[in-house]
Formats: C-alpha cells, structure tokens, sequence
C-alpha cells in the first residue's frame, strides 16, 4: 500500500524492536494490528516476543554481524527495554530511525545522570548525591539526611539493585549489598502515593499524555496500578506538565514514562524515567482509544500519535511469579481483560501477565476497593 | 503454569489453526493474549496469519507427514475458512481435539447439504433445489420461480460461483457461468435487510449468542456491518434462537455464524452459515468484552465462554482493494479501529483489512448514517 502522508511508514513495512521481553510482545500485536510486521531482536531464545512474530534474531546485543542483518531488514526501530547497550542502539541507529534515540536511552540507564537530567529539566527529585566508591558514601548520608535510599546506578529494576539505610553504621553492609558498584543515595521519601504519566511524543515535538495512574508497589515490584489517580486535579496536570517538560528536554521521540512520588502538600518530585511503555500504562490496551504500544509504533512509522482519551476507568494488576495460577478466575469475569505472556516458567518476581479489570468512567480506580 | 479447570488447556500450549487468512491472523492474536502459542497451517507461502506466529507450516493440505507433524506439535485445532478439505480435517481430528468437527465442515462446504441441514433444524430458507446438471435447471426454475440464484454447491464465496437468472432462456448462459458444477438454484428473496448472528457454543452446549448484525454488499462482498441491526427486539430475538438452534443442530463446538435475510413482515430465511468466526462479527474485536476470535481460542483451550456483553455500538468497513489506500483517515480518529491485515497487494475484491467506528450504546448502527 501507498504512504499518502509524506514520510510515514506503509503498512506491511518492518519494524524493528530491540528486545524480547513482554514489552515487546505487546509491541509487535500492537503492530501487527496496523499491518507492520514486527522484527524481535533478543539475547535470549526463549523470549515471549519472539513467539507473536515471524521475524526474530537472537543473537547477543554486540553480535554487529547479526545487527547489521537486522538494520537490513527493518524500516524503523524502537527498543523495550532501558538495558539495550547503547553501543548497539548507536550501531541501529547510524543505519535507521531508532526511536527514542540513543541519547535519551544513556539518560535514562544512568540513575545519576537521569537525576542531573530531570533537575536541569525543572522538575523535583528527591536529595540525592553521586556514590562513586565507599569513601563517598558517609558524606553523602550527612548530606541527604536518614533514613535513605542507596541504589546503583546502572542496571536496577523491579527494586533490585537498591537498599535502605536507617543508620549511619549500615552503610557498609549496603554497600557491598549492592555489589559496591557506582551508586548514587537518595532521601527517603515520605510520600502520600506514587503516581506515573505516560506520553507519547512524536517527532518534531507534538505530546500526547495519558491521565496519570496511581501505582502500588509490594516487594519493590510494582503490583497494581489504578487511573484516575487519587490527586487533584491540579497535581494530575502538574505531573502531566512534569512529564511533558521533561520528554521535551530529552528530546525523547517515543513513549516516555515518568514516575513521580506526590508528597502530602501535592509536591511532586520524579522517582525515575523509563523511554519506553510502562507497566504503569499497561490500561491503557484496555481503557483508551490508543494504547502505549500503538503510541510507539506510530511514532516508529511516523504516523500521528492517537487519541489519549480514556473509555473507562481501570485497576491493573501484575500477574507475578505464582500469581498466575489465579488466571482462571479473570477468564469467568466480563470485566476482566487477561493478558499472559507466553513464559514458561513461573519464578518468584517474574512478571507472567497482567489483568485489567475496567469500572464505567468515575466508578473506578482504587477508590472502588476492587482490585483484582 | 497449571490448568486448575479440569481439561483446560494450560497457557503456553499450542492451538492449532488450518488456514492462514485474516481469520487466522486474528485467532492466533486473540490466542497470544491469552498466553497460548499459534500453530499456523497454510497451504499458501505468503499468508496474513504467519506473521503474527512463531509456529507455521507451509504445506498442501493432502501432505499427510506436514500434518502429521503440525499434531504432534498442537494441544488442540480450529479452522479459519471453510474450503480446509474434510480429509485434512478429519485427519487431524483423529490425533487431537478438532472443534468444530469435521462433520460441521462438511455441511458448510456445501450448499445443498447446509439448506437441507437448516430445513431440518427447523429454520426457514428461500425455496430452493439441486441442479446436478443442466437438465435439472429448467424444472429446478419452475420449481423455484424467477428470478433465482444459481450457486455452485461447493467453493463459493465473496460472491463467486453465483449468478441471477432473470428469464428462463438465460439458464444455459448461467448453468456456464458457473462452471457447469453441481449447483442449487434458490428462490429471489426480497428481503428488506440481512442480518447475521455470530455465536459461540462450547463442548457440552453452552451457547453465547452476540447481538444481531446488520451487513450491507456491494458487488456480492460484504461491504459494511453494523450493530445494534435495525429490527424490532423479537426478531432480533428470534434470529439468535435460529441461530442457537443450527449450533445445537450441528453440535457445533465453536463459532458458528448464521446470515438471514430478514423480510418485510419479519420472517427470517438462513442464507448461509460459517462454522467459524465471520466478517460480520470483526466489531466484536473492538466493541464487547469478549472477540468472536477469543471465543474460538477458548473452545480450543476448554476455558468457559467469555461474555458476549457490547460495550460500544459499531459500525464495521471492510477495506477492499483500494479501499485500504484510505487508512491513514483511521489513524487520525479516535473513535476508529483500524486493522490491517499485513497483505502486500491490494487487488481488486481483496479484503485487506477493516476498520470499526465506536458509538456510544444506543448511538450507533446504521442510523446513525456515519459509515467510516
């Protein structure tokens, strides 16, 4: 088929997705549904992406040989997770379209310079301060004050790679707890709740930001997310202004998440980025007119970003390690939408699936009490 | 993961689907969701359906070691088209759980048997009789009155194999049109809208019936559907119970889909059935809580039935050919849904994807006169 508007991908055109997770599953159905074929390149063979697209590499993210077949073969690239090594998104994108860039993913894999980033931006953080070996750490405490938060800088999710530190003489044990790499602490927070925004921005700079969800975290996972959130409405246009200000700093051609704490005066300081859709957005499949995955294909094809507007409210709830078990329950309910992702193995931690339960507008989020 | 319900299938089996069209391409996705692999069976290299799975083989349908093969692989198989030859069928019913049966692909794929089969179910159909050759043509006319249709009895759709006769002389023009094949000749009904209902039945017999649709043809191809139809309640009514009662009939595990013209004083004549998910139904995808293609891949896997509940009225627009040039319109409202199905070729009478635009219950339908 033809592309009438000047620039956008035809269907049927290759996308390229770096990644293999469920993020990238979810990506390929979403491309798929506007006629793209989706190409998953993962490190790992048995990745849930891989098993809804006919295209798939598994080769390891330095494996240039096998990037260069892959930028052969797509028209545009998007990545799914913050860990892709930017040597490889540099690579990708010397050759296509990768969006968001490689700029914005150094960002954002780099927990100091994310921090530095946000503030340069104009939003608020909590104190934090650059651990950069054990000698740093006392310093940094004094300066941020206790109880407070010691995590390393790079490669940290799903609350690993953090610990808390209540007194000064813990410090050492955290240290080495989180294997003494380049660290940065920041102040504990004492928040009312979390929220998350999720945009997308297309190239040349037009945003459109979904209402922010209100997330709920068990074990440093997060467990469940509900929109609306439970703030003004003054904060919820804060944190959308918030998140805005700051993928237009970056730059960030994509789907942008930002995690913000919502302090009892309705402050707002930026817990952390990620360039990509978020589990927080996870509803929006479900409950908006255009999901975060369709937002980072069309911005992938150069195709204008869809409409944000919600059809419902919602209360999402991750389906972790045993949790899955509990699946049958959400295939007997109308009002239930199950999403599994493939995997085999159900670990302890492991993400295995989502249930979006929806409410009619204004009867939902977690103020309903009814999370699945 | 576990299979708590007696029977089920666990997620993360593989489903089978004979054929590799759009039909099958929204099967396999609507499996994904639900955390189960596709296995794609196609007997055309360049199929809709393979891009969306891991898992496909590219074999003619009589290859008994290819099918063999795609058995052992598969926990339980569906079909997305009726022409699958009942040999093939009832091969792969022989090694695993086939729904529908063999039995109910063998009176679609045939329309003398479908008419006597509907007549003995006890629901009405234009006057009609077999025309083995072309010396049965001018009684069968008699028989029937003018004007009629004549139909190959097997392997047409969209239209083909069929022809009006207006005049007894041209009975020999038509009787060559068609190919001088085994064919029925049915009564002109002067119907004042057609409708079709899409249900799903479930081994046992539990039925799940969804609204009436409304379907409007141009050149014999389904152009546009639209729900609520425009008929009073009782024949709505009574449409679901014609179309419940044909599953029953069939003992059909799985979707079925049932057109009927509807007349001016309200009787209903089946036109055709579809032991499969229908065109007509695509709107389910996008407006009820459960898709007539999830419907299918519950059936396969043992889950219960999903509600059939509408969330939205629609209108569905089949882009056919050229049509599909009209995509990026789609795109830029968010009350449409656009699929497309990843075919390279727009010919002329190809469907190459659609697209459904929401209403607000109680808003939409043909009434509403905004067919996107």
């Amino acid at each position: 088929m033809n592309a009438p508007d000047g620039g956008c991908l035809p269907p049927g055109s290759v996308i390229g997705i770096l990644g293999g997770g469920q993020l990238g599953r979810m990506a390929a159905m979403a491309a798929a549904r506007l006629g793209y074929r989706a190409h998953v390149y993962t490190d790992r063979g048995s990745s849930p992406a891989l098993e809804v697209s006919a295209r798939g590499t598994v080769a390891p993210f330095d494996d240039r040989a096998a990037l260069a077949r892959f930028c052969d073969d797509v028209a545009a690239a998007s990545y799914e997770f913050e860990n892709v090594p930017v040597g490889a998104a540099e690579f990708v994108a010397a050759r296509v379209p990768l969006r968001p860039s490689p700029k914005v993913l150094a960002v954002a894999q780099d927990r100091l310079l994310e921090k530095e980033f946000v503030r340069k931006a104009g939003a608020g953080t909590a104190a934090f301060a650059a651990v950069d070996g054990l000698g740093d750490l006392a310093p940094a405490l004094a300066g941020v004050g206790l109880p407070a938060l010691l995590k390393t800088r790079r490669e940290g999710y799903d609350g690993k790679g953090q610990v808390r530190i209540d007194a000064a003489e813990d410090a050492e044990r955290a240290w080495e707890s989180i294997g003494a790499a380049p660290a940065v602490v920041e102040a504990w927070v004492p928040f009312e709740r979390e929220v998350s925004v999720v945009l997308a921005r297309a190239p040349g700079g037009a945003i459109a930001a979904y209402d922010p969800t209100e997330n709920r975290h068990e074990g440093g996972i997060l467990a469940a997310s509900a929109v609306p959130a439970r703030v003004p409405a003054g904060v919820a246009e804060e944190a959308r202004e918030t998140a805005r200000r700051i993928a237009g700093a970056l730059d960030c051609e994509g789907v942008l998440a930002v995690e913000m704490f919502v302090l009892p005066d309705g402050e707002l300081l930026v817990n952390e980025i990620a360039p990509r859709p978020h589990n927080s957005g996870h509803w929006t499949i479900d409950a908006a007119e255009t999901s975060q995955f369709e937002q980072q294909v069309r911005i992938c094809a150069g195709l204008p970003l869809g409409s944000v507007r919600r059809t419902a409210d919602a209360v999402m709830r991750n389906l972790i390690g045993d949790d899955a078990e509990r699946w049958p329950a959400f295939v007997r309910e109308g009002r239930d939408r199950l999403h599994l992702y493939g995997k085999d193995e159900a670990r302890p931690g492991r993400k295995m699936g989502h249930v979006t339960r929806l409410f009619p507008l204004g009867a939902g989020g977690f103020e309903a009490d009814d999370v699945p």
